[in-house]
C-alpha cells in the first residue's frame, strides 16, 4: 500500500456548542495544520500515487472556504459543531467530492482511503478517514 | 473512522536488561514524547471522539507515576524490562483501565483501538496499540 | 551569556486593523505557540538562569488572560491591534511586570533580556525581545 | 500490536520522467528524511520489537547507495522513475531483503509489516508498506 | 527589537567544489527550508515589522530563481560554490535588493537586519544575517 | 555574519542539587538535543564556516563522554550541578578546547562565537554563547 501525503494550514475563529468543551465554548480561534493523505495499492505508469501539485491544489482550494473566516458564519458549516474532529470529516468529504469530479486526475476507483489530520495545538490533534 | 491524540512528556531513568542493550544497560535516561491515540468509528451528541480535556488529564495521570523517577526502582513496574515498546504497552493498558473506569467519560465499548507512541530521540520511536 | 527558554500555547479569535492585513480584516483565529526567553550573563548558586517551573507559570499565568477568548473584546488589550509582534511586546511586557513583582524569583538586575516568539503558522513567526 | 521506527536522511539530485512533474523533470535534487517502521503482534523475550541499534544499521547501509548521488545514474535504480513512492517501496524492498538475510537478527517469519516513510518537503511527503 | 520570519523550502542539485566536501563533490541535492527574518526596532502605524504577504512573495520570489534546478547550471549563481552558507548570502542579497527596490513595502532604513536560514538535514542548518 | 549548525542527541541520567529543583531532585534522566552552533564573519576560500563533517564529529566526540551514562558518576562532571545550562556551558567549554587543539580544523581567531542549545523536554530548553 502506498499513500502520499500533503500539508496546509488554516487560520479561523469558531466557538464550540457543548458543556464538554468548557472555556471553548466562547468564541476562539485556531491555527489548524491540515494534512491529507491518499492510499492506493499500486502506483500508476508515472511512478505515483496521484499527482502531488493537483492534491496541494485541492487541499487549498477545499481549506480557502474557511481561511480567515468566523466558521460559526461560513454557509457551507451550518448546523455544524465545528470540533476538530467533525472538521477532519468535513475536509476529507470535500477532497473525495474533488476526486469524484475528477479534480485530482484519479479515478475514485483507484484510491483505497482518504485521511485528513488537523493539527490545532503541538500536544493535541484528530484525523478522519474514510473510502475515496 | 476518528481518531483524537493527545500528547505529553515526562523525563525518567532506567536501565535495560539484555546484551542486545549495549551502552544502554547502564543507568541512564530519556525525555519520553507521549502521545496517547483514541479511535471512534463515530463521533457522538457533541461532535467528538472524546473530551480531550479528560484525555490529556488521563495521560498526565499515567505519567505521574513515572515523573522524575528511576523506572528501576518504580514499583509498579517491577519485573518489567522498560524498554520503548514494553513502556507504549504499559502506558497503553493503563489509560484502558481508566477508560473501563469512566475517567474519560467514554465507554470502551464506543472505542475501537488505544494506541500509545513514545519518541525516544528524534530518531526513533516506539508504538503499540490494542483494543479499548 | 546564557539563555533559558520556555513554552506554551495559546488559542484565540481576533480581527486585525488596516488594508495590509487583507482577508486577515475578518474576524479568524489563530494556535499561537509562544516560547519565552531569558537572558543572563552568569548563573546562580543552583546553575540556572531561573526555575523553570516559576518560569512556566508565569508564562502559563500571562496567557490566561487571552487563552480561548476573542482578543478583540479583551480589555487589557484595548486600543491594540493585536498583530502576532503586538501580542510577542504585551506578552514580554507582562513577564517583565512578573518579574519586577517578583513572581519568577529572579531580581530583574540579574537578567539581560526578556524575548518572545510567537509561531502562528508554520511558515510565519515574530518575536519582540527587550531589557528586563 | 507494536511498531519500531528509526529515521535517517539522505540528500539526492535526481530527474522525473512524465509530463505530470512539470519543473521536476529538470534534473533537480532532494532531503529525504526516512523512516523505516518494523511491525510485530508481540514482543521478543528482551521486550523489543527488535535490535534499535541493527535497525538503524540496516536503514544507513541501505541508504548509503543512494547518498550523495545523482539518483538517474544509480545502476541498481536504473529504468525506475525514482518518485517519491518508488523510492519508498525501493527502501522498504531493500530492508525486507535485509531482514531475510538475518541482519536484523530478527526472522521475518516474526515481523508483520514494514513500512517506509520518505519527508520530501516539510508539506509533502508519501509511505509504502509491504508484508517484510 | 522586533522580528518577523517567513519561511519557504526549494529543492535543488548541485555539486561542491573542495576536497573538504568529500563525497558532495559530486553532484546530488537538497531540500533547503529557508526561514527568512526582518529585524527593526520599531512596528509601523499598523502594528507590523512588515505585510508578512509581500515577505513571504518577495521569499517566495527569490527562490523561483533556483527551485527545480540544477544550481551548477544557474547563470545568475556562476562562480560560485553553492554551499549552504553562500545560499544564505545569496538569499540574504537578493532580499535586500527587494527591499531596496520596494518590492516589500518598506524602506530599508526602517529595518536592521536580514538574516537568512537554510535547513538541508534535520541536523544541520546554517545562517547569514547583514544589514538591509 | 555567518553560522553553522550542528545537531545530535544523548541520553543520561542525573539527579539535581537544590530544593528549586522540587521533583527533579530525585534521579531521573533526559534525552538532550543538542545543537552547537559557531560562527564567523567571513567564510573561507571553499565558502564554508567550518567543515561540518568534523563539526559533526566533535559534537559526536563530546557527547559520546555522556552518553549512556548516569552523570552523577562522571569524573569529569564532579562537582557540577548537571543543569541543562551547566550542560550547555559544558559542552561548548569542550567544543572550544577542541577548536583549540586543532581538530576541527579552523583557527579560534577566525571564529566569533560557540553557542550551544540543549533541548530537554519540546517545551523548554537552554543554550549558552561564548567566545570562541
Amino acid at each position: 500500500m502506498f499513500e502520499v501525503t500533503v500539508s496546509d494550514h488554516v487560520m479561523v475563529a469558531h466557538s464550540l456548542h457543548g458543556e464538554v468543551f468548557g472555556p471553548a465554548q466562547a468564541l476562539h480561534g485556531a491555527t489548524y495544520v491540515v494534512e491529507a493523505s491518499f492510499a492506493r495499492p499500486d502506483l500508476d505508469a508515472d511512478g505515483i500515487v496521484l499527482d502531488i501539485g493537483r492534491a496541494t491544489d485541492a487541499l487549498t482550494g477545499v481549506l480557502a472556504d474557511l481561511a480567515y473566516r468566523n466558521l460559526d458564519e461560513v454557509e457551507s458549516l451550518a448546523g455544524l459543531n465545528t470540533t476538530t474532529e467533525v472538521l477532519c470529516r468535513e475536509i476529507a468529504d470535500r477532497l473525495s467530492a474533488r476526486v469524484h469530479d475528477g479534480s485530482l486526475g484519479i479515478a475514485a476507483a483507484d484510491l483505497t482511503r482518504i485521511r485528513v489530520t488537523l493539527r490545532e495545538t503541538p500536544t493535541a490533534w484528530a484525523s478522519y478517514e474514510r473510502a475515496p
